[in-house]
């Protein structure tokens, strides 16, 4: 196997340290800053939301990551820092000033993220205190009190790590997420930092992250909604000591495949982990003519209200599947679209096809529904990842704030 | 006042007959087929889902309607015929054969609409047994009757009418629809019929149309999910013995005015009674710098499963709105926005603002919400339309084939 998955998240890759701390921002203790440190000057990339409305630390983490070079991320939950104004870009500053201060770095080394309500004032003595505290306990086995720091009504943590070998040296690509929705309730995001200790040039790094998100981060929904706060960040601190990948080649295709398997890995559980998701949905589109046609289709039938709402009751509908693929802007003949149930064939060039309603439902309890569509057209696929539309969904998000 | 609100749906303008039987397509003998006549021949135009995937009935319409005129609508519910293949397309055909013999009339005269479940064969005996039947009772009077039998899932039937002065003569315009999700549940289907005795070329009538299409229908969102099924016509038959309409000018403005009336009003019915809403919400962008990013932003608000949530909820949360307009692709400063529910103003320029909860809670509790965006940068202004996301939609949802 050319990837080999192992425990340690974001400090599995060497030089990295990461710390957890609880500093009040969230009630009752939980953690909710946390700090990922490089013990030398890595490589950095990102990618940010979309939406025009952009919080205070995605502005000024863009900034400095332009430089592509970073070497410490503080990230707090429980308050985006959105919606803000002046104040909060000035919060989010000392954030970065602080960090820069308590480890002896470069302001510019320092990048930031939160995540949480929109609109109030960040409670700065608390944030101010939580970065001592998290710079105080900083350590090789931090990655999972930070990957649990940065959660907001996520069920669960996310983090994985893979180890690979890159001529002759072994390299080590490690992440954690949050998400649970694409935006949050007012509480923003979907966040994710990813660490290696892969010799890589920023270009390349960020070149890697842009490919690895479109195939990840980008194919899945929750709700549709894109968040104030979205960022993906990765650094790479050179300290595998392979010799610098700086263009194409196999080690540059080894590294990105890494870094792709651990963003599809951690997107598959923000998908999983859905507000109120009871399953996760696969969405699988084969035999397109290009990858942007299987892509949108796909994208498209995971983000259907309908489509999620009758997995959630387990009716095998695929007219609701043919329809979503349609106004999605790929380009298909909807008359040559079979559509498969994990295992069951329930649609042939684009029409109804008997088949075993019971096998059908079953297909669809299970806790990974596949949804399969062939278009019969070409060799593009691509795949999107998704949750069911369930009861709890609308009482998380209709009760969330007050 | 320019227009006068008045009863009669789709026969109110002259020259209009109009039955809704019941065929037995649908169970316990509910009205299943409408048909629309007009006495003497008529202009007419229509616009049709965007979906690739086209239900037979679509296809066929727009190839008729493309020479401008028509006579005749033969409409059913419970059968969408789409995903049908080259059956469903001779179903249709026959539809349209049958209801041009029963008539005497031409073929090319003969429009077709349908809208039920997907994939399944049509009922043809019931159908033309239906087509005979109706054509039986068309009436001056079967404007009630249509407008019934069109439904699926909607609670109640949408019609109104309009009249006013043009040029010293009384011309009508009316018009139903059905609705209820943008795509029913494997149901489909956005579906309207308009009728005037106006004298208007059928070049006017297309651009009057696609202009009210833009204002209204385009303008809801109940699910986000676009049929295969959705159309809008449009049959003038001069009746009313105006100097034709074929330019821009006074009559040209007073007519398209009546006949956007006409769509606004259907359009806010169809969003008022979409699946499983407590509510109409509107949302209207005021001073954006043009009318697409009014529009853009208006509809991405609205059509929001956190803004309809919240708006379930009764959850005041602008950041929900704010964030919405954000990823719509309108182009606003964030920082300028001012954001009011009903009277309350909730954020100012895009920032929190100290307000009446309770206040706020009380505008979220009424029939019609109203938010507000202000975007404080030109003077362009949209509305869009559409309803809470409830619990009750859910299960209609996860339960509606099976």
């Amino acid at each position: 196997m050319e990837y080999e998955v192992i425990p340690g998240g974001v400090t599995a890759a060497q030089g990295f340290l990461a710390a957890g701390v609880a500093a009040g921002i969230k009630y009752r203790s939980k953690r909710d800053m946390a700090l990922l440190y490089s013990e030398v000057p890595a490589a950095a990339a990102g990618v940010f939301t979309t939406n025009r409305v952009k919080a205070a630390p995605v502005l000024l983490t863009m900034e400095h990551v332009a430089g592509g070079r970073a070497r410490a991320v503080i990230v707090n939950s429980g308050n985006a820092n959105a919606c803000t104004g002046e104040q909060g870009m000035q919060d989010a500053r000392k954030m970065i000033e602080e960090t820069a201060r308590v480890l002896g770095i470069e302001e510019k080394e320092v990048l930031v993220a939160s995540t949480g309500v929109i609109g109030v004032p960040m409670p700065m003595e608390r944030i101010m205190s939580g970065i001592a505290a998290a710079a105080g306990e900083l350590s090789r086995q931090g990655a999972d009190a930070a990957a649990e720091a940065i959660l907001t009504t996520d069920t669960c943590p996310k983090q994985t790590a893979v180890r690979l070998n890159l001529g002759g040296r072994t390299v080590t690509v490690g992440g954690m997420a949050k998400g649970s929705g694409m935006i949050h309730p007012n509480m923003a995001t979907m966040l994710c930092f990813i660490t290696t200790d892969a010799a890589v040039s920023p270009d390349c790094l960020r070149e890697m992250l842009l490919r690895a998100t479109e195939r990840s981060f980008n194919m899945i929904s929750v709700d549709r909604d894109t968040s104030t706060n979205d960022m993906a960040l990765i650094l790479a601190n050179g300290r595998a000591g392979n010799p610098e990948i700086n263009a194409p080649g196999e080690g540059y295709r080894l590294l990105a495949d890494a870094v792709a398997q651990v963003c599809v890995y951690l997107a598959r559980e923000i998908a999983r982990d859905g507000e109120g998701a009871g399953r996760l949905v696969e969405v699988r589109v084969i035999n397109a003519s290009t990858e942007k046609d299987a892509r949108l289709a796909a994208r498209s039938v995971v983000a259907s209200n309908l489509v999620k709402a009758a997995v959630y009751g387990q009716d095998a509908n695929w007219g609701r599947i043919l329809c979503a693929a349609g106004y999605s802007g790929a380009v298909f003949d909807p008359g040559r679209v079979d559509i498969f149930l994990g295992g069951v064939q329930v649609a042939r060039d684009g029409g109804a096809l008997p088949f075993d309603e019971e096998a059908a439902r079953r297909e669809l309890e299970t806790d990974t529904v596949r949804i399969v569509l062939d278009f019969k057209d070409g060799t593009a696929a691509a795949t999107a990842w998704g949750c069911d539309l369930t009861h709890e969904y609308v009482n998380i998000n209709a009760n969330y704030r007050t």
